[in-house]
């Protein structure tokens, strides 16, 4: 499994000002909530935990001031659930006067894997810049140190790298300054204690995901993707209901296009926002099923106006990618679909393209433009008779994909939710996808797993959807999860795609979903 | 060789309101200098240099933009000399936009051989906490970054810890804005150029520690030591005449006597002030010394007179260490001496309580203080007499000291400086001790080199004070020293009484002292 960065630093972008201003205005007020930590604990060894790492608690929370700290000693504190937010402690020393500064170590950690993993040993590929961990140097003792920089954690380790012998830190009034766009919802009451707890994390992982856009992960990249705004604005519609939000980030992609009108994977919006070099075609024409999915919930048909000829256009750049009726795979402007690169992409990327472009007909009817409604629904038509004359294989009931008719899970999956195949075919589609290729393996997102797991419902195989919510998202739970992963492998739980669970992130947009599916697809 | 905390932290402190409100009233302006770097250098073996590390240039500081750095890049700034302030340089990112954090790690190094040494490595028994590294987060560039913190060196080595793999880090402006309270004195000429040389450097040495106070190192311990006090302000006197410095360290003294009168060895000024629970009986009674030498050069009868009360009860505490008519070593208010402890100390401190009383009469006669002066010129005759009678061994021409009549440079040096001895016999002793003891081993310190050279001036042997100064200050410099050492010992130059030269002092105040010597003994 790899992915590969893109690097087009000499891409142009246009910059419509009178979006992005609209994108300014539409910045949520970050909500404040104060959090102390429950307990003082430490790493213990356990199997059935992530990276076979579990926590014990080892003294109140009330006798942090009575660990007397030199050099070496460290004690950790557990903030009993996941927080993004800003953390700030007392420190005072006790003995002779402090004659040397205090040198501290402040590791953050989402799971307790990450505490027992030195950051001196990652040698991957991603930044080294995103382990949390900070030393400090603090010249005067006593101190309220707060720190400036914004965290994602349940833990956080203080680490004494030294005082001097004549005198000892002592710590106390811990505390995280917890932060989102939005405050916790009132949980709605399921009848089954694991939907119920499945539901409960989704919406924790997706309320510490929306900041002052709906970030990928709070922890590494705090980036607005499209493919993650897509499924967290359907979750938020499920459960917040900040309409706006999803308003201020659909702006943001429409005021930062390339020259030629691709709309950027991702934008930053740490400081001044810009637009990413990177260029994913699904994530483009996300662009239309997200505003589709806005308009739908909130018939805001002035937005729908503006920004129409942005997704028009994302539709428009994506038929250069068809060549004789079929969608062709272009490297320098790929489908994602998932993070793996071990499959072929071609007929899940084609079922992509038909799924946003009937989001796009949909749109388009709503403005009556009958002219695009015609041009489109017959591409429409074409690829999806396209895909079942040359993509379906009758006999094996399956999508196959590539020259050499590879038979993967993401094709079944797209070409259901595509609405290719519907009815009683879906079901046949998915049942035999079910039965010849799970239990799945080379599938690490829980982007992907969503779609298989929507795909199911759409087919209406709402058992199997659940099988595959509970053996999925429950896992992870089991694991230690208090917010969703952005990577679980589930015949290979410790996986990381960085090899290390220091730079992972464990709170992970495209984790959500859930309390969007339940929502939908079994509540009622 | 070894140096024992103290730790009396159940000692009890006056604090005189009066007097450190006179101390803080006599605060210094800061004075600001800016310096760019003059060349980007690497290390280099040296087997002429300390610990064998010298440098190389290897670029014009205006290249520093070009050097597009990414994980693991590094790059070194000379600033052409040692300085002590604040830290800046802008950072820009070049490349795709800037997707992760960047992680710099700064060194700042008064002296190469601190540049190959890994911080990583050092478990000294002194704080690890001064080593001078930084290791930080940046997550917006483009940045000026600005340390807030102060550091002493002439070397910053930056190194890249990440980026990410769509970008680099370049540098631009680096700056040191330089601080001391005195600004670069007009220095004299001088006809020897080495003894020119060796003059230069103390100045230098002496500028960067005198801040608000006289610092015994501006990169460890940054603090008022009345030993390092004495020194300074005798150099000072030979060249910044910042009179008023001295008065303001005086009173901070003063104003922070431990219940029982005694004055503490050192004080810390960072932040308000606070006395140190470190006591040693020679330091207590330069607080004579310092306070004599001070109205020597000033006349100010007024602070004498206000003074004068806390140096008597120095004198009169120090009169308690005295039995049989001899000084006797208490452990809990030793002699210092000298860092080494592997010689014995009685001699040496029966001289420095005659030296010291001597300077105390002076005052007492300034105030024509009858009784007093009555009272201590008896002890003076007495451990005169005594330090004659029984500790000189007038077949030996030297002094001897403790229960096995140890024969030690410390000795004979007090006791000429006490003026035990005096003309041709203090000539007599010195010329002896030369012959005996030179070269001198297992002292490391520029603070018993110091009085060793003085005692030479002293006794009328110039030729030999200008040698010693010669093989002594002149050796530093050859070994790379901008400003003089903590801590040399000739024999074995590379010594660091730490084990480590990250944690040692290259600009410490009791180097500074040939501005003195030379201007006393050697101008005119």
């Amino acid at each position: 499994m790899a992915f590969t960065f893109q690097i087009n630093n000499d891409v142009e972008f246009n910059h419509n000002q009178a979006f992005l201003k609209k994108a300014q205005q539409l910045t949520p007020t970050i909500q404040h909530t104060k959090v102390t930590p429950v307990a003082l604990v430490e790493t213990v060894k356990d199997d059935h935990k992530l990276n076979s790492t579990g926590i014990k608690k080892i003294d109140a929370v009330e006798n942090l001031p009575k660990h007397l700290m030199k050099r070496d000693d460290h004690v950790t504190l557990d903030f009993g659930n996941h927080y993004v937010g800003y953390f700030k402690i007392n420190i005072q020393h006790v003995g002779s006067p402090q004659d040397a500064p205090l040198t501290l170590k402040l590791k953050f950690a989402e799971v307790p894997a990450e505490l027992v993993y030195d950051s001196a040993d990652y040698d991957g590929w991603l930044s080294k810049s995103w382990i949390q961990e900070e030393v400090i140097h603090i010249d005067h003792l006593p101190v309220e140190l707060k720190l400036p920089r914004r965290y994602a954690f349940r833990y956080v380790d203080l680490k004494v790298i030294d005082t001097s012998p004549k005198w000892s830190a002592s710590f106390d009034k811990a505390e995280v300054t917890a932060v989102s766009s939005v405050t916790t919802a009132q949980l709605p009451k399921l009848s089954d204690p694991e939907l119920q707890s499945i539901y409960n994390v989704s919406v924790k992982t997706l309320q510490d995901c929306m900041q002052t856009v709906f970030e990928d992960g709070p922890k590494r990249d705090q980036r607005l993707w499209l493919g993650d705004l897509r499924l967290q604005a359907l979750a938020n519609y499920a459960t917040f209901h900040n309409d706006d939000l999803v308003k201020r980030c659909l702006y943001l992609f429409a005021g930062m296009t390339a020259k030629d009108g691709r709309i950027p994977a991702n934008v930053f919006t740490n400081g001044e926002p810009q637009p990413d070099d990177t260029f994913l075609l699904d994530y483009g024409l996300f662009f239309t099923s997200t505003l589709n999915d806005y308009v739908v919930e909130t018939n805001d048909i002035s937005t729908l106006r503006e920004l129409y000829p942005v997704a028009k256009k994302q539709i428009l750049v994506a038929l250069h990618s068809i060549k004789d009726g079929h969608y062709q795979f272009y490297d320098n402007y790929p489908v994602f679909v998932d993070w793996s690169n071990d499959f072929d992409k071609t007929t899940a990327g084609q079922a992509i393209l038909i799924y946003t472009f009937k989001q796009f007909v949909s749109l388009a009817q709503r403005l009556n433009e009958t002219e695009d409604i015609q041009k489109i629904s017959a591409v429409i038509k074409q690829l999806s008779e396209s895909a079942i004359h040359d993509l379906f294989d009758s006999q094996q009931q399956l999508f196959v994909s590539g020259p050499d008719k590879e038979v993967n899970i993401a094709s079944q999956v797209w070409m259901v939710l595509a609405q290719v195949v519907t009815g009683s075919q879906a079901a046949t589609v998915m049942q035999t996808a079910k039965q010849k290729l799970f239990p799945i393996t080379g599938i690490a997102t829980p982007y992907m797993y969503h779609h298989i797991t929507e795909a199911f419902f759409c087919a209406g195989l709402k058992d199997d959807g659940i099988e595959l919510l509970k053996n999925y998202w429950v896992k992870m739970i089991k694991l230690g999860a208090d917010t969703y992963w952005e990577a679980f492998e589930p015949e290979d739980p410790d996986y990381s795609p960085y090899g290390s669970p220091i730079v992972s992130s464990y709170c992970h947009a495209w984790g959500c979903t859930p309390a969007y599916l339940i929502k939908k697809y079994l509540v009622n």
